[in-house]
């Protein structure tokens, strides 16, 4: 079987309470028990400017330096005008420009997504093209599109629904099966 | 003929020397007798968080009051991994977020963008998207795609290329009829 | 407030119990008073070969022509494989092009779409894409993406689900202002 | 080594003298030697009706036939209205519907496109999508993305371009190493 198949999750929104950080606390107690999962917070991520690329924020090249040194990568992400929250695609500007320094190339990928009718799904969609430059190999299936995601979270802030955390829980399987697919893990 | 159309412009990388940006300070030059724009400098717009809404920094109130203000808006968008650059998202996201506070609802609205062999088109098309949730007409034609950017700008750091600049002046000339006919102007 | 706006719906599916051609005929009924529906079968529309467009088939002939007489279009679409059904992309590939005699130019349009748990949604988007090219102009809202579409028929094949109906109402009557609006009414 | 990977080519417009059917056929030339290439012509596939996949026409029983049993497939697409052309996406439908009996599930596969100014990179995108639901392992990169395609065609009707040529050769080696990464070879 090998070694344990190490996952860098990051995304969620930056408030308080964000439902698609709980997706991402969630996975840390479904991560099957041949992988492993760090959750890295973007929040210290400032809007990008190519001309600090020279020599980023700290942030920045922590980021940088987590996606590089996992086996795979888990993205959480809200939907935000049908679309990639703003933030969320900046910290992947960040760490993926110039090209030529991409931490994303050739790294597995899974994403899941929670929001209001559509689970987030737009920004699903928008975000797999964005991988397919970096020359990430994304996970197809299962797709993790969590509709009326508020309704999911319990009061303690974390993912209540059974249903959701089962899907979560297959995501890290697969994506584990993946990794070790494509010769990463 | 009735009243001048307003336009606010914004967008272009954050970095000096922005072709996208030169573009924006082209269309100063184009903007057609009967309208006037100005442009937006985004920069100082922090990440997003929706903690911070109740009272937004200073940079996201101007903004929100220039696109309230303007009879049409004018989106000039570099490409960043297939889509729209972050930051760009981040603006937008801001001063769209309550949706009861949607600024862009029912503006006119224009796009442009310059980029490597496909010119930006495809953070075009991101943008679209994101425009139907935020219930702004966009205009169809013409679509001002302009591959190769770089050896489109001058010495000076301007819009030198003449068919560029041509594109740029009939956008504008469409964008203001268009205001017009949806009785925004 | 002048003329009745005609309407010209379309599209789909060609099986027999069709839910999307269902929501066609609640459409009939639906329809205000100051505007009038047809529904076009597109279902003797051969594939779509360019060597034919000098003299194309007589169902495509007729399409054509119902299209350029309606003031209005309303497309009706499932989805399939996560976008537009090849045999309804096809029906409009023919009557637009080449591009000099494109149907669609400068018509208001509206779309809605029934499908699982995303509701055709994906669909909506990519036809979104499409109509830019045409010159369409495009309804922003109400979007009706009607999920788990199969539980919303009755058993006599027609759309019995209340809050559908009315959804299909509301985007006839905006349909109607926007194409008044336009001023192509 | 192990065994020489086939490969199922299909696409390119119905007309004759076709662009991207000239790229189908100089794919023909260009794959290695560990590989070989058969084109499945989809011209005589009518438009899909969800009530005759009990017993489809002949044409498509022999393209579901072809791609179950090929390795990896490759797809050659034109772009008709900013999409998939209608009757290519129609082939795609008859043999992936019922999904159970989908015939791309599992399998890797390379898009290649020609066309005007964005060489067709519109109906790729769409394309992209279609094939997650269908649950094929799409290559990234090259991307075989072809500008004014017309102007890389020989009197003969065949490629003349040297760098298109090129570019075929190199996305028919990645796709074949793709298709061992991936274990189907």
């Amino acid at each position: 079987m090998g070694n344990k198949i190490s996952i860098l999750g990051f995304g969620g929104s930056l408030r308080e309470g964000s439902y698609t950080r709980a997706m991402l606390n969630a996975a840390k107690y479904l991560v099957p028990q041949d992988a492993e999962i760090e959750i890295f917070d973007i929040k210290d991520i400032p809007v990008f400017n190519e001309d600090l690329l020279p020599d980023p924020p700290q942030a920045v090249k922590s980021f940088r330096e987590k996606i590089k040194g996992a086996d795979a990568i888990l993205v959480s992400t809200p939907e935000y005008n049908y679309s990639v929250p703003g933030y969320l695609k900046n910290a992947i500007d960040w760490v993926s420009r110039p090209y030529s320094d991409n931490a994303f190339d050739d790294k597995p990928v899974a994403i899941m997504s929670g929001g209001g009718m559509l689970g987030g799904s737009r920004a699903q969609y928008h975000l797999r093209q964005v991988f397919v430059f970096l020359n990430a190999h994304l996970l197809n299936k299962p797709e993790v599109i969590v509709p009326f995601m508020q309704q999911k979270i319990g009061e303690d802030g974390t993912v209540a629904d059974e249903h959701t955390r089962e899907k979560i829980g297959e995501l890290l399987v697969a994506l584990v099966a993946w990794t070790r697919r494509i010769g990463r893990g």
